[in-house]
C-alpha cells in the first residue's frame, strides 16, 4: 500500500529570532513534528517531510502539493509573509481532498482564515497555566489511544468566543486554570477535504515533545487522509444543449455566445 | 419601531451593455429588486435603498454599512471590479450580525467565495428551460405564502456539484427541464450573521419582476436581519493574568512583552 | 399583535418529597420559571402558564398544545412517568413549529432523547462547586443583555462527553471549578421547530430565582418562538400520476393499488 | 486484517405475499443485498450474512451484534413488528460506533426514526418513472467508481419535503420525471456511529441487480465502517468529589445521597 505523504510545515521564524524557542525547539517546530510523527508510526504508514516559509514557494510546488495527502500548518508571526498564490493552491488541494491540521496560532493563517470565512479571533493569555482537553466523543479516530482527558501543565490561554463555524465534529474542549473554555479540537468538511484544528502549541513551551500531543496528531494524519479526489472541484463547467441529459431544446435569450466562458 | 435598513446592490453592468439585459430591466437589476421589496412591504418595516459597483465605494461606505441590517447582492461580470477593501468591510458586517442574500451569479462574488471557503462552483446552461423550486422545509420563514414549489418557465439551469458547505438549512432543491438538480435555497450562519443563497435570477429572464421571487426575497430580508450584534467580532483580545478570573499568576516563559499586541 | 403563549412545565415531584426542594421552590420549579419570564417580560410579548405531571395529560391536552408557541421542560427523577402518548404529541408540535426549551436534568427526558436520537448521557457531581457559563457567540439573540459569562456559585457538575447530535448553534460552554467542561447552551431545528438545551437549574441551588437564568430564559423564549408552521410534518401523501406536475404515464408494477395508503 | 462483519437484514415479507416481488428476488432482498457487496469485494474486506424479522431476536442477538461493524436495514410493510428492545440494541450499537446504512422504505422503519428524532417523511408516487441521482460531492467514498450521476429507468418516486435533520454530508439528490427532487443520499454522524440514508430500491423494480448500486451499496459498507469505539456510550457516570481532576470540597445540598444513581 502507498504510504500516507505528510507534509509539516512551518514558518519557523521564533525558533530563528527568540532565544526560548530555539532552545526548546532547536530543529524548528516542524521538525519535533515531523519526528512525533515518525515516532508514533510503527506500522510505516506515513512518509513525513517538512517545508518552510523562506524555502522557494515556501516549500509547496504545485508537483509536491499534488502528491501530499496531509499537510500540518505551524503558523503565528509571519501570517502575512505568505504569498497568496500558495494559499490559492492549498485551498484547492484541501477542496480536492487534501488533508489539512491547523495548529494553535495557526487558527489567524490565511488558509485557515480562507476555508472558514469567518475571523477566526479569540482570547489569549499567556501565564503557563494548565490547560485539561477534555474528549467530547470517545471513539472519535482522532482520541485513539487516550483517556477522557488529556493534560498540559504549561500553556497559553486561548478563551471562547472562538470565531469559527460551527465544526461539523467537535473532538476536544479545553478547561483552563484561569477560568476560561475552548473549542480545542474541530473537525470540518469542506469540498472533499477534512480540516481538523488543534489548539496546544505554544512555542515558549515542549508542547511537540509530548507522546500524547504526538499521538494525536498521528491520529488526526489518519483521519484526515484522503478517501478519493475531486480534481475539477474549481471548475465550472458549461452543458451544452445538445449534452442535456433530457432532450431540452433551446428556449429565449441568452448571454453567454455558444461555447463561451463563464464569468468568475 | 425602527425600520430595517436594506440595501439592495448591483454591479450594474449587464444592464448598460446588453440589449436583451436593458429592455428587461430598464431601471438595473437593483431597482427591479428594491421595487419587489417595497410592494410586498404592506407592513411597512424596510427601508429600501440600492447601490452600485459604479459609485465611490461601490456604494458601500463603513457608515452606511454600519446602519445597514440586510445587504442583497447582484453580481456576475464585474466580480474581479469589487476591490477587496470594501469585501473586507462586508464580511466584517456580516460576522457582525449585519444578514446578506447572494443571488443566483452571484455564487462567484467576491464576499460569497469569501464567507464561504470553497469553490462556490457549478454546472450551468443558458437553454430557457423550465425550473421547479421545491420547498424543503414547509413553515421556514423564508418560504412564508408560498406553496409545495414554484416554477420558472425560462431560466438558467445551475446543476450540482455545487462546491459550497453543507448548508445549516435547506430551503430550496431545484428540479430542471433538461434534467438537471440545485440546491437552490441554501442558509448559513456566520458569526453573528445569516446568509441566504437565492438561486434564480438569470438577466436575460423576468426572474425579477416576478411576484413569487418577491415574496421570497422579501421573506428573506426578515429572516436575515440582524437580531444582535458582535461588534468586537475582528478583535483578539489579551487578558491580563491579573483579570484572569479565577486567580493564577505567570508561570514559565512567554513569547509577548506585557502587553504587546498578538500578531495577525 | 397576538402574545406568544408559553408554558413552564415541571415534573414537581422533588418539591414534594425532598425538604431541601421545598424550601428553595415552596411553589415549585415550573412557578418560579414563570414569573422569571414574567419579571423579564416588561414589553408584554409572552402569556406564561405553567402545567406539572399530576395534571389529567400532564397538563399538555391536544389544544393547548395547538396554542403553545414555546415549552420550557423541567424533569428529572419522574422521566418515566410521562406517558408516550404526550411524548407523541410534543414531538409533532415542535416539528410543527413549537419551540421547546429543556432545562438540566431534562437531559434524559423522553421528549429529549426523542428528539435528539443519542444516549443524552454525561458526567455529573454534585459538589456545589463554581460553574462559568462563557458566551460562544456574542451577539446571539439568547445572550441578549449578558457579558461574555456568566457565574453561579454553587451548581451541580455536569461534564463531556454529553452524548448529543452536534448542536445547530452553540451558545454557552461551561467551566467547572472541579476541572470539567461542558456544552451548556445548545441549539438544533428539527422540523420546524426550535430546541434550546440549558444546562443551569439543579433543584437544591436556587438556579432559577437568579436574574441572568431569567435573562436567558426570556431571550430563550423569544428566539424559539415560531416563524411559520409545517402542519402536515407527519403526513407521507401520495402523489397520483395524473397530478405529477410533469406528465408522465405508469410504467411497471406497483406495490400499492391506487389510493392506498403508504406503509409507516 | 479482521474482515468487516456486515449484516444485510430484511424484513423479508413483500417477498413472501407479492408474486412480482418474489420474482425479482426469490432469495429475499437480503441475499441480493449481500450476494451485491460481495460481488464488489475484490479485495475480501467483508464478511457479508444476513438477517431478517422472522428469526429469533430478528437474528439481531446482542452477541452478533457486538461483532457486527455495519448493518444494512430493509424494512416496508412490517416496520411495527420489529420489537423495541432490538431497536434500543440497534441503537445502542449504532451509538457506540456500528455502521447503519437505511435503505429506501426504510426512511420509516423504527430504527431509523429513532436516531433522526424527526418524522421521516415524504411525498411517494408508484409510476415506474425515471430518476437520476446526481452526484453532490465528487471524490467522497461513497461515490468512488462512478460519474457524475446514474441513472435508474424504473423507480418509485419520492418527493420533497424529506423530514430529516439537516445532513452532515450532502452524497446524492435525485431528479425525477415527474418533476420532484428528493435527498437521496443522506450521512449522518450520531454518537460515535455512521448514518447513510440510500433511497434507492423499490421491490417491484430489479434496483439491488443493479451493479452501479452494488457499487454504492459497497463503498458506503466502507464509508460506515467503525474508526473506533465508544463502548459506554449510554452511561451516565458519577464523579465522586474526591475523583476531581482539580481540588475540590463538597459545598451545600445534595440531592442524591453519597454513591447513589442518577436518575433516568
Amino acid at each position: 500500500m502507498k504510504k500516507l505523504s505528510v507534509i509539516a510545515w512551518n514558518e519557523n521564524v521564533h525558533e530563528q529570532v527568540n532565544k526560548v524557542v530555539k532552545e526548546i525547539y532547536p530543529g524548528g517546530i516542524h521538525n519535533a513534528i515531523a519526528e512525533g510523527l515518525r515516532n508514533q508510526d510503527g506500522d510505516g504508514l506515513l512518509e513525513v517531510s517538512t517545508a518552510t516559509l523562506q524555502e522557494p514557494e515556501h516549500g509547496l510546488t504545485a508537483e509536491r502539493l499534488e502528491d501530499t495527502d496531509v499537510l500540518f500548518w505551524w503558523g503565528h508571526r509571519a501570517h502575512n509573509e505568505v504569498v497568496d498564490a500558495i494559499v490559492d493552491r492549498v485551498q484547492e488541494r484541501v477542496l480536492q481532498g487534501m488533508g489539512l491540521v491547523v495548529l494553535h496560532s495557526g487558527h489567524f493563517s490565511k488558509i485557515f482564515k480562507r476555508l472558514m470565512g469567518t475571523s477566526c479571533g479569540l482570547k489569549w493569555r499567556e501565564a503557563g497555566e494548565r490547560e485539561r482537553l477534555w474528549v467530547t466523543n470517545p471513539g472519535h479516530p482522532i482520541v485513539r489511544g487516550l483517556g477522557d482527558c488529556i493534560e498540559l501543565e504549561h500553556t497559553e490561554m486561548y478563551g471562547e468566543p472562538f470565531g469559527i463555524p460551527v465544526p461539523d465534529e467537535q473532538v476536544f474542549i479545553s478547561w483552563f486554570e484561569g477560568g476560561e473554555v475552548f473549542r480545542s479540537g474541530c473537525c470540518w468538511h469542506r469540498g472533499n477535504g477534512k480540516i481538523f484544528y488543534f489548539r496546544p502549541g505554544h512555542e515558549t513551551y515542549p508542547i511537540y515533545h509530548n507522546g500524547q500531543i504526538h499521538q494525536i496528531l498521528y491520529n488526526a494524519a489518519l483521519w484526515a487522509a484522503p478517501q478519493g479526489a475531486w480534481s475539477g472541484v474549481m471548475n465550472a463547467p458549461n452543458v451544452p444543449v445538445e449534452h442535456a441529459r433530457e432532450k431540452i431544446r433551446r428556449k429565449g435569450e441568452s448571454l453567454h455566445a455558444e461555447g463561451e466562458e463563464g464569468f468568475k
